[in-house]
């Protein structure tokens, strides 16, 4: 997990963005080359044909957070700490929407997930929750937005529940973390 | 909108967490006194029961934003121009799921929405597109839900429609900005 | 062209297209002078904010086709007539169909429907099947779009029933017959 | 796609209903022979079992209309050239159905789909729009139904987003236009 | 909730089924003059037009159980215990499944629930699982089916999670228990 | 299917849930061992990964019941006889759900069903309904949650269609037959 010296501003965050292995800048150069795969050359959005990729083990990992006062921190775990329904919420709303993915996102292919992971933890240095969530699959196709879709309805939850002591927490910092198998092989932003 | 001179860096964003409204500053007080309403006093996860609130007309409006490199956005625009379609894909996406937050929110309501309205701009202080969403119904519970899930599943498409170019780009700092009708009155986060 | 004996009707379907009566006429007069409500000045598509309307009954029925050779209409017959299941799949296939028209078409308002009534009858003069529902709802928004969904999906389930004998087999003629209820009262296109 | 002198009336579209080429006729014959695969033999409605057949490539493409006055299309195609939404918001419903036609025709298997495309062109000689769906997968069973369901979907949106200029259009024709992989092999209904 | 001497047989809970309080019986049979309410005369499937009837307050409270060896019930309570998450997973489903009653049964209205609350607790009289689930509206018709939909849905989620231990886990005797609101007004079917 | 003699009560049926096959208890004192599957060490509730099993046929078959009056059960049937709708509206429904699954159930993984079918019996002996159903596919996990899915969501649809004549109908003993493929092999519960 990403590490944050005590006081450090949650605007820290946003330094990791740069923070691109070389051989995944390379492969984003490579992949700016290609463009808007989702946009055809006449600027039509359109789902990509994935029928000629071979079916190979894919994963990816996403993370994001949940920032709020350390009050209401103090408060979501303590209710949590009880029976930890805030935790399990959560985690289980972020495994579910990861399988409809393909429903919520327009130009995403259906698939058939082998696994999900969702992990909820309190953080003191945001001070929030930090979100981490893995997808696997046997596919044609990556899983970085089912990764990324649990993330976001997990923090979506963790804001639910948290909405009636403090409207003014903030989702955010969501990104891929890494990413295996296709095409496009090993994939790390960050370690 | 909120404005950045050309060059702040998007860890600005952060400071408007503590901007808060005087009177929305004493709700959330009176908000922590009654504490987490999504755990039981056993802290048993549970659904809030509505039934004795009146129906009123009830409006939200969410902000969030993904950023990218210089030159995924320039792509993006690029690719946009011609057809419109990845603003079009992100802002139907986001129209499309806010209507589906009670089934992707485990805790939250079922309710009928009488509008939805998401709208994606691009930026190049952030570097990266900004995305607004404002839900409104007649009803008995509020509609801040709805609008962060527009914001958030919008935000996805925008993901995932450029994440060719780059998988680095991230989504950040979805937060309410105001919440209008029921017992909480007006809640102003940002002006 | 699909051949008819001189007389049978279903032809003449078309012909009522232009039998709008007066007052709808109007109507779609007045209509036209608002434009697309779908489209905003700018050419955004967008989801009519209807918190202003007053809720009121409101009902409306559409019609469909399904087309077929005679030797598969008298082979779905005669399946049909063993345990009525052709017809039972088709109708519940557009009742459940109609309850979700909100999650399928973009902009439509999510609402709850009090009844929905879908029925197929056997024509030898089209020949084929033809589908009629009706949908009712006490609400801010017209239902003619749930009427039109469980048509389309009532004939899109005879198509999947009928297609190992006939996959040349045509959905048609797809029509809203009337509306009642909201700010445009009485509309019927279809006696 | 198909062409239309000006001023043919919309009926003409059946024309091409005999245009089936010899091979797709034997293989309509023969599966006549093999009667209804969605009811068995005392008539109650089944899933057929696939769980024999081998993957294969497959792909279907269906088209359909909607039927409208000259001056709803000129309407349509004005407010859609400002900025694209109509024809963006069609197209994206049409792929975003086709994804869940198994989960609203009834007997359908679920299926994951490689490929949609959905696009809507105006014409003229209808007037109205012509809707084209291909569905691509790797699977035991075909994806005319999601093409089908594409085409269906995309045109109940068009009919939604005009419907305030004109109640009287009409979803019409929607029907097979080829087919490929599987026992049938290729199947062409309209060169 | 129902008590039973240690050692009786799950059987027992059969007996239950006659415990009709005399209202409630009067109320059955003057239903059962009014017959299938969802079969029409012809016997065709039918949803209830519910237009005519008043928006009341109603709730409807169900119970079923998971019947399992006590080896397993030993196992489930100890994995629960620490963290909970088999009972909070059941319950979530539940509560989830509730919401979406009118999606996976055909005939049901679509309704907006005021509260969903879904509880389980720990047997060693079956041995098992009991699972009580109350729903919660303001309509125009019951909710005995979300709440039983709720239990129905939590007890295949308590299956699920010790299926690896116990396939022979049975989930029995799903029931209504109380029913409040609308024409029917109070009937409470065990104490 | 399970006989019964005439007149021996329904709580008869809760005497199988013993009669294990030594192969299943066998497999079954096995799978106890690994405990959980669902609850990981620290008891976090987790979704299996299954990407390391291979990709086998596998299929299962769950049956349940509801217990009605004798009355009920007469006027259900005598309403379903005359055009089935009663058991069409069962088997249809539960075949839906069970396409379903994955979204209800929350660690359940999603995989494309190849066969579902559903079967709804009148039982005197019950007296009441007895609804079995059989899922297959080819993946890498077993398919009885798919079965008993299918059982509970036909059994609900009954309830719902019989409520009106008798509130105190029960779903019950609905629990796997048989089940096969996979590592664990062929595991019959009942003959």
């Amino acid at each position: 997990m990403r590490r944050q010296a005590a006081g450090t501003e949650p605007a820290a965050v946003f330094r990791l963005h740069y923070v691109v292995p070389p051989e995944a800048a390379r492969y984003n150069v490579n992949m700016a080359k290609t463009g808007m795969t989702h946009l055809d050359r006449t600027g039509r959005a359109r789902m990509v044909d994935v029928g000629d990729k071979p079916e190979t083990k894919r994963w990816a990992t996403a993370r994001g957070s949940v920032v709020m006062r350390p009050e209401t921190l103090a408060a979501a775990r303590a209710g949590d700490l009880k029976k930890g329904d805030l935790r399990a919420a959560a985690e289980l709303a972020g495994v579910m929407a990861a399988k409809r993915t393909w429903e919520l996102i327009p130009l995403c292919h259906p698939l058939a997930l082998n696994h999900v992971d969702v992990s909820l933890e309190y953080s003191d240095d945001l001070p929030g929750v930090v979100i981490t969530a893995t997808a696997r699959t046997i596919g044609r196709t990556g899983v970085e937005m089912e990764a990324l879709t649990a993330v976001s309805v997990a923090a979506l939850t963790v804001y639910d529940m948290i909405k009636a002591v403090e409207r003014g927490a903030r989702i955010t910092d969501i990104r891929l973390i890494e990413k295996h198998g296709g095409r496009s092989g090993d994939v790390v932003l960050e370690e």
